[in-house]
Order: structure tokens, then sequence, then C-alpha cells
């Protein structure tokens, strides 16, 4: 199901991924009891243009009144409902290295309701079989295929070596999961059924180097 | 100093973020001896469509011949040169928390010249004062100024807890840090010299959740 646009246009890539940032926004807003706001304080506190926070709301049709501006409590049950934050979403991490074991502890949870509740790596990885601190089991990726069925689980986060980045999604794929965080910097082939969203680290550094090199 | 685009247009902020795979494509190509591609495959390889690849490197004029195509070499020096890759970029890392851990041992250097060469937390660390496996000391936060000048680190990782982050990034700018990578989901108020590019896990998982909701 395509998220419905005021003119039934599909909403653009850079607009869905400023979306977590205005929920955010809105959330700390109408925590701090503020009742309204407008798009230039949305664009200052986002980075953005006034513009492009006004375009990207056009999408959704009336969020807001010429002259009033946007209700934050409005806003952010907006935002709550179309990033489905109502629903608690249960998330299996594969590759229990330095990185899988950092985003174990991170506190995805804090401000929203998502939560890594399995965790696997191959045989060899000492910490299989064993529990991490917050109370994560660490499984062996040979039964991943029967856990996600029982526990409904349709997300991954992939944070394997490079080299078996393509195997492991394979195995995620077969296991039913319909969207794989990838922390590896490779480009994964899914079927069209399945969505990737990749932090590629080294890109995001290099993308720094070029900011600052070429600020004017 | 800007990019030097061909009609001197500043380079847009998406092409801008597209430069690191792009390099990384004809690093690849190159090494497995492809002499030329095409923006087709060009592409294929980094999931955007054919005209995104031809408009952003029209930005950069004449780097292949209609009907020809590029050729991995060239392009690959191009990359290599806009991207700065001929030199090498030491960097200090700041909150050696959990994720802070990770990112010292992440392989950042494995396909470029960048490289945590230090590492800062506050004074109740206990690591601090301490060397990780991979030989990079990990300072006192109080030291930072004094180290940074003479080992002439222009960029930061900021790994501290989110409400730390501000008080943090006050003490790098202070330092003479001009760029940091950010990983707190805090947005940080920098002079205009300062370059912040963030990474939201919360927001990359959302933004992934998103679009498999609204998957058509």
């Amino acid at each position: 199901m395509q998220t419905k646009t005021k003119n039934n246009e599909a909403l653009p890539k850079a607009t869905a991924k400023r979306l977590p940032a205005y929920y955010r926004l809105f959330k700390k807003l109408y925590n701090d009891n503020v009742e309204r706001t407008n798009s230039q304080q949305i664009a200052e506190n986002l980075g953005v243009d006034s513009a492009t926070v006004r375009r990207d709301f056009s999408y959704f049709g009336e969020l807001g009144r010429r002259g009033y501006g946007y209700e934050t409590k409005t806003l952010r049950d907006f935002f709550s409902e179309l990033l489905n934050d109502g629903q608690e979403t249960n998330i299996a991490l594969v590759g229990v290295g330095n990185l899988g074991r950092a985003l174990i502890h991170y506190r995805f949870h804090e401000r929203n309701k998502m939560r890594i509740t399995q965790a696997y790596d191959v045989a060899g990885n000492p910490l299989v079989g064993t529990t991490t601190d917050d109370n994560i089991p660490i499984y062996n990726i040979s039964d991943i295929k029967k856990n996600l069925v029982n526990d409904d689980i349709e997300t991954a986060i992939l944070s394997v070596q490079s080299e078996h980045a393509q195997d492991a999604t394979d195995i995620l794929v077969d296991a039913g999961i319909k969207g794989i965080l990838n922390f590896t910097p490779q480009r994964l082939s899914v079927p069209d059924s399945v969505v990737v969203q990749s932090v590629d680290l080294t890109s995001e550094l290099q993308t720094l180097l070029f900011f600052m090199k070429n600020k004017d």
C-alpha cells in the first residue's frame, strides 16, 4: 500500500526520509507545551529551508492553515500514525561483532516502539547460545527461519562482515524478512518485495569531508 | 572553496551524497579490469535511475562521451581527487561508549585514507588513559584542544550520549574542529564555519519501516 498523498502522487524519497525528523520535532514541541508552530520554525529546527517544509507537507493535504500555522498535537499524531509508531516493532539483528553489539545496546526503543528482540551469528561466534545483559538471546543463524515465523518478525538489521552480506541477506529473505537495515557497504540483491535501507558509515564520513573541503 | 561545476552552480546536496558511492563503484570496476561502463550500468549498481546519474555527472562537465560511455580509470581518478582521497585524514572520536568503541574498530581505513587516531571521554570513563588493542589512545576530553592543535586534526566523530551532545560540540568547535560526524540524535548548534553530517540510527530504522509499510 502506497501512502496516500493529496493528489495520489508517490511520496518523494527525500520527503519520506525527513518524516522521522518531523515526527521527532512535533513530539518534542508537544512535550514542551508548544501549541503551534510555523514552517519557518520547523525549517530552522531541521536545518532545511521553509519552502522544503511547505512542499513536504503539501503532499499530505491540509495539515495547517495559512496565517495560523501548525498545531503540534495534530501534527504529532499525524506523523505517529504515518510512521506506524502506535505499534510495537520487533527486530532481529544478524552479525554480533563490534558494531552488532553496539547496535543491540543502542536505545532505539527510548523514543520509539522499535526494539531488537533477537540476535544471530554463526556457530563459530562464542556469543551464540548466550543472552546479552539486556536479555537479548543470541541464536545460531541456522535457527532463524523457525524463530522469525514464530515471533512474527519482518525487520532485520544486518551488521555482518561485508563478505558475508549477500549470503546473510539470502537467508533473511528465505526466512520471510521484508525489510533490512544494511550496515554493510555491500549493495544487496533482494526480491522486489523486500526493502533495503543502507547506512554506509564510510560514505557518511567521506560526504562530511567533501562538504568540509568545499565549504564556501 | 566551492566545488567547481561546469556552470559554476552549487552542487546539489543529494548529488554530493552520492559521490562516495560513485567513487566506490569506479574503484571496484577498475580493480575488476572493467575498462568502461555506461550510465545504465552505473545506475543499476547504485540503485538509482540513469537520468539521475547523467544529471549528477553533468555538473562536472564532460566525464564521458555519447555512445562510448565512461572510462573507469578516468572516473576513478576524478572522484578520488574530488573526495580528496589522495590525502590521509586523521579523525578524533569523542564518546567511548558502546557505539564509540564499535566505531573505533570500524574499518574506515580499509577502503579509504581516513583513520580514527585519537579518542576522548570524560575522566569518569575507566577507559580514559588506556589504549585500544588497535593502539588508539583514549584521552581525557580536557586535553583535546592541546592534542588537536599538535596533530592538525579538524574532523571529529561524536558518539556521546544525547544529553552531552551540545556541550561536547562546543568543546570540539573551541578546539578547532571544522567537521563533525554526529551519531547523536541531537541537532547541534555550530558556527557557519563548521560542517555537521548526522547519522541518526533511529531515523534510519523508522524510514525503513515507513518504506516497508508503504511498499506498493
